[in-house]
């Protein structure tokens, strides 16, 4: 499960695994433009924060190969402006801007570089940046499979899988290593409304692979873990703050206040990438409010009656001390996370 | 919102407005058979706890007169055959089996009354019973009121609305009679995966009364909580137990839990014929497992992979140790609830 993102180096196009569509239909996308991959952003066409990073890259070459098209004017004035736009394009993950980042400190790097070289340095860094994810999700898993004992069933969140990731996954990657590792598990994906990102793509994703896999509504959390069918619960994050806070998919916070509650541990798993060491605390992390429709509407049909307003946060806050661990490619933190985490940063 | 379960006494008819097509479609299913009836509770043309003892009133009613029809044979006997059928139409709503018991003890009163007569009897106590029902709801708001202030947000999961009850609804009657008492609110619903009661009918009626409502997932409730968002929270019951632990739709135990962790109150609204003494706690109450499809399909649409499996839990039971106070037609009753319980039942 790596072809989700593929990128056509000849062409200069990314082609992306429509997530919208799984798991009753497999359609490809193909982003020639900016404004192609920013849609494919907003729209969710490709979600999860480090496929996102990963998408990023991509997105820088595409923007300075339309650019080179389009010819004439100050490409540089416009390359700027261009990577300003696919940086916003949403607004929680910090491994868009992560990403955006790394194309511009590349940039820099080539200083006087013309155009048409850079957007082959620019491809290089993403297709590198496609393969170290994958990389980074296989030692996350390595450093992350302990927590899940043998013939244990894990409850995971929305998705943060292979499909959220270049590859293998960060919450899901634990849980391949876990049965690489030779352990018989279960898990339970939440449906995780209102994207439905556990039933469709979790799910899909585990099945393909082969790990027994059962859905439930994110409602039925409480009694799952009241009546003892939960171990242990991993996740993925969109962002971590300097100490420990971690926004993700909204409904995670709740799941880790009731795994708390209940006495089951609950894990992060994410690359240093999601660390953004400038958010001192969760507060400071910007929420994403996502159309009312997403909520109001499902599979077509409206559920919600005419002008009742909805909320839809599509990520909420878990406080670091409700995390019982970070798993990250270089080992998993344990609390105090300010301390652990800024060693892990700085290692 | 009093005529969504209306009956027609001349042609022995049940009209129930089809609570499924809601908020989209107004429809009328007429139930004229013992058969219609109990298909009309398993797929939730009606339900709500007090809803479901109302119908069983109708219910017997409609399965005596389709005996006459059909003449010939031991009446009572098959009279008796009926009402075991209409009481294990759903196992977890207490007030099916008590609304069937009450035209029980009737038919045992009446001694060797003819069936035709029989039959006039029980269409009284049927129609009494629902004007008990209404009147009872409106007893519940008032004594539930105050635990809504002015200028509040309540919280509610599922529908303990009118469309719940013969009228006027349990937990939202509360939210009305705290309206009626001048106090300005605003209503947040969760939506109520996987039947979305909240977003389809507690959204829609509350509408219709020109009560502020705003629908979210059943998962924003850790983050509307934490964000201060929510002043108290009020739902409805399907059956609670001598010690005060109460069954309610799933969800509603981990609304409660959440609620405890951010010191919001947290009520439940039910008449006492929710109330079961022969069901010491929580864990003696049978919880239903309904269809697989409910979870799977969303609008029509699928929404899991084929294979792959579901929980769809319909109820889960919430610990008395998490309820503030429940709320009945006889006052608000406090903890020990044992004790608080006891009394009521038995002034």
């Amino acid at each position: 499960m790596e072809d989700h993102i593929r990128f056509d180096r000849e062409q200069c196009e990314l082609h992306l695994l429509d997530q919208r569509l799984l798991p009753t239909e497999e359609r490809i996308v193909v982003c020639r433009t900016l404004a192609d991959v920013v849609e494919a952003l907003q729209v969710m066409v490709v979600r999860g924060a480090p496929a996102i990073g990963v998408t990023a890259g991509f997105g820088a070459a595409l923007a300075l190969a339309e650019i080179l098209r389009r010819g004439g004017g100050d490409w540089r004035a416009a390359y700027d402006a261009a990577l300003d736009v696919l940086a916003a394009a949403r607004p929680t993950a910090v491994n868009l801007r992560w990403g955006v980042d790394r194309i511009r400190r590349l940039w820099r790097a080539a200083g006087d570089m013309d155009a048409a070289a850079l957007l082959e340095r620019i491809k290089d860094e993403a297709l590198a940046m496609q393969a170290e994810d994958i990389a980074i999700c296989r030692a996350i898993g390595r450093a992350g499979e302990g927590v899940i004992g043998d013939g244990q069933t894990v409850l995971t969140h929305c998705n943060a899988g292979a499909l959220a990731t270049a590859g293998y996954g960060t919450a899901l990657g634990v849980i391949r290593a876990a049965r690489e590792a030779g352990k018989r598990l279960r898990v339970i994906a939440d449906e995780t409304r209102p994207f439905l990102q556990g039933a469709r793509l979790t799910a899909w994703e585990l099945q393909r692979d082969g790990i027994e896999v059962t859905v439930a509504c994110d409602n039925a959390c409480a009694l799952l873990m009241g009546r003892g069918m939960v171990d242990v619960v991993v996740v993925g994050a969109d962002r971590i703050a300097a100490n420990g806070d971690t926004a993700n998919k909204i409904g995670t916070c709740g799941v880790a206040l009731l795994a708390r509650h209940f006495g089951i541990p609950f894990y992060v798993a994410a690359p240093l990438s999601t660390i953004d060491p400038a958010t001192p605390d969760g507060s400071a992390i910007p929420i994403e409010e996502r159309p009312a429709d997403e909520v109001r509407c499902l599979g077509g049909r409206q559920v919600c009656p005419d002008g009742v307003p909805v909320y839809n946060f599509a990520f909420d806050v878990t406080p670091a001390a409700f995390i019982s661990g970070i798993i990250t490619e270089k080992g998993l933190l344990k609390p105090p996370y300010a301390t652990t985490i800024a060693a892990a940063l700085s290692a």
